[in-house]
């Protein structure tokens, strides 16, 4: 289940009204139509009470945060196997909107494993990427706080913080594959990432928040 | 949407394995099962990811916790929206594992009636009782944290802190309704809290884990 | 000791460089000699480690923050009682820096009553103004997030909030007494906050910033 | 000011109330008489308000926690330069008792170094370690949060977990030094934490609760 075809394009949905319930269906409805025209894997990022719904759209789906628990009492936590059982197939963990202790992010690594859910750790700059890698996700997102939503895209705003990033997770782990997001909405954006040494994007408003959303996404994936 | 009848029952699945995915539905089955044979009004708090698919079992259905957030770029975070569109009519905030700041209570609060959700606020002593009630949700839950999960019924240990808290939150503000939790699971322990002010309890491992929930919830409605 | 001559300014030093070390000693200072001067109660809240050199000036010190801790195994966190030594007779409790649950407010309220420390809870709206009064502090401090360090002083750009404020404390507690913060420099803005119903203000920049912070002191308190 | 010589027994005070105010300045003259008799290197770990008078008994002191932040308005936190400004040479960062999101892990790293503060990040199992260590701090502390306080030590119940943090740390970086604590009170555990690759230990009731403290000082450090 972890082995996902590269390049990748991960599609955050955030808690935005355009893809909050129908509307999260819909999109990932779009991703599902660009994901079979290109061969592209497309993974959608829906809210937790969407998961189902768009698990059944029939493209791979990951939650937004799982928490780092066991089963039991815990209440408002995000329990990996309820996840998986919802037809989530992997998790972001330390989006920037939802940091966690370093310890947690190793507990929430530990509990997707347990659940056969692939990780997508997310980082803010190289130290905590390498650090992120340390704990053996199976990939790792580097976003820099200051682009995320800002339209200005990492990959060339700050090539070398992605190109370092790259560099430094393959001397901490070579299995550890890498991300990076904030500011890509470009077909353009996307293959600057490739060249940097990334596996694919991560990204949110610069899709969701499109005029059109398919054409946006066809737009990123063109030319690759 | 709010109006609810009394006395109520408020059961909280947690993330038990005994109440996530298919079994969060075949509990809330047991629910409308004796809802519909006695009358009493049973409210089920399932997990996010399985809220749409208990909603549709056609029993009333709060979310464990929502945050106090408008739509926008908040990974992680549960919409009140969302909730909502999911079937949920309302919600548990604060609840003793997922506490939330003073401020975050209050816009989770707003939040919840943005959506038209019914709001349960969780609360640990007398003290807070009164703090959380002046915050004007429908409801409040006066859980005393040592009793929670241990089988000791807080009406019967501490039927003080039960009385005094229904006591508090008239004189602060009457609208707002008292349940309370910890250690409930007999239908003496719910006669005890409804003789002490309260309108219902709020419970969880207790019936959740009973050997036979359907029998367990018969026994804490009897004689009410 | 809890017993405060009012008006009264709550001077927060917050971790400017401007009152770190040294400095914090120096503006202690200029509280003393103001204070001396005006009659007017001047408390100082410098940070943790400055505690101790603040208060040998010999004007009333409070701390920045206390955690609803007893002594024991809670490193990093800090001890009313370690507090009250260091020389300081009361602290600020949930200001919107370092914002708490509502279990712990109410747990830091406990600790500083057990060590004889003055508590003033921070709040930002009406709401949670009347959730901290019903913890029983011997203060409440509103301070609407959008006008702290602004220069915007809310006694003009709301005087409901701060009106509101003290007219619903009153009614909830009228034993404790209201405060005022954020956007407060000058001695008109002192004025209208005493006048809405407040004993005083909570302020920081506008002061310790000021190109002369006896001076600016001078004029907070000047006309009353 | 970061050249310390090893073996170094760092001593957590904690926020007990045998090493709060007085009683810290006591146990720190504990540590020096101890130092000045054996040669070893004792660095005290005591409360904020207490780091300037304990600083002044001539031993090096450091912080138990510091923020990520810069001078400003952060009301409540801990500023690298306060804590430089009252004599500490370094800090405790990440404490099991004072946990860190890795983005402010990183960022008090940075905090410290900027300040010229030595930092030791401690870390809970060998996958974290490895993650703290990518961070580049000075120190890492290994420390297995069941054996915390329990006076079982972490080098015999654990020595594989203290041995493979020590191999785990040399191959993300040399120059970061290893500790490790939990339950350690005697020369013989210290001993053994030396022999599995540590340059020392952290610890804290086996010596500030012990009848004396000063003669199980003398105990750790016998044998080196």
């Amino acid at each position: 289940m972890k082995q996902m075809k590269t390049p990748l394009v991960v599609l955050n949905f955030k808690t935005y009204t355009e893809s909050t319930g129908k509307n999260a269906v819909r999109i990932a409805g779009m991703c599902a139509d660009v994901s079979n025209e290109t061969g592209i894997s497309i993974i959608a990022v829906p809210q937790l009470s969407d998961l189902r719904a768009v698990a059944e759209i029939g493209i791979p789906v990951f939650a937004q945060h799982i928490d780092g628990i066991s089963p039991g009492s815990h209440t408002g936590s995000v329990l990996a196997e309820a996840a998986s059982d919802s037809g989530a197939i992997g998790t972001l963990i330390n989006h920037s909107e939802r940091r966690l202790t370093l310890a947690d992010i190793d507990s929430a690594i530990q509990a997707a494993d347990r659940a056969g859910l692939a990780t997508i750790v997310c980082s803010n700059n190289i130290a905590t990427t390498k650090a992120a890698a340390a704990l053996e996700p199976d990939f790792v997102a580097i976003e820099p706080p200051e682009l995320i939503g800002s339209g200005i895209p990492v990959s060339t705003a700050d090539p070398g913080i992605v190109s370092g990033a790259a560099n430094a997770v393959s001397g901490i782990n070579p299995d550890v594959q890498v991300l990076c997001g904030a500011g890509i909405s470009k077909g353009e954006d996307m293959q600057a990432a490739l060249k940097l040494g990334t596996v694919g994007v991560l990204l949110a408003s610069g899709i969701i928040r499109a005029p059109d959303p398919g054409d946006a996404l066809r737009d990123l994936v063109s030319g690759i």
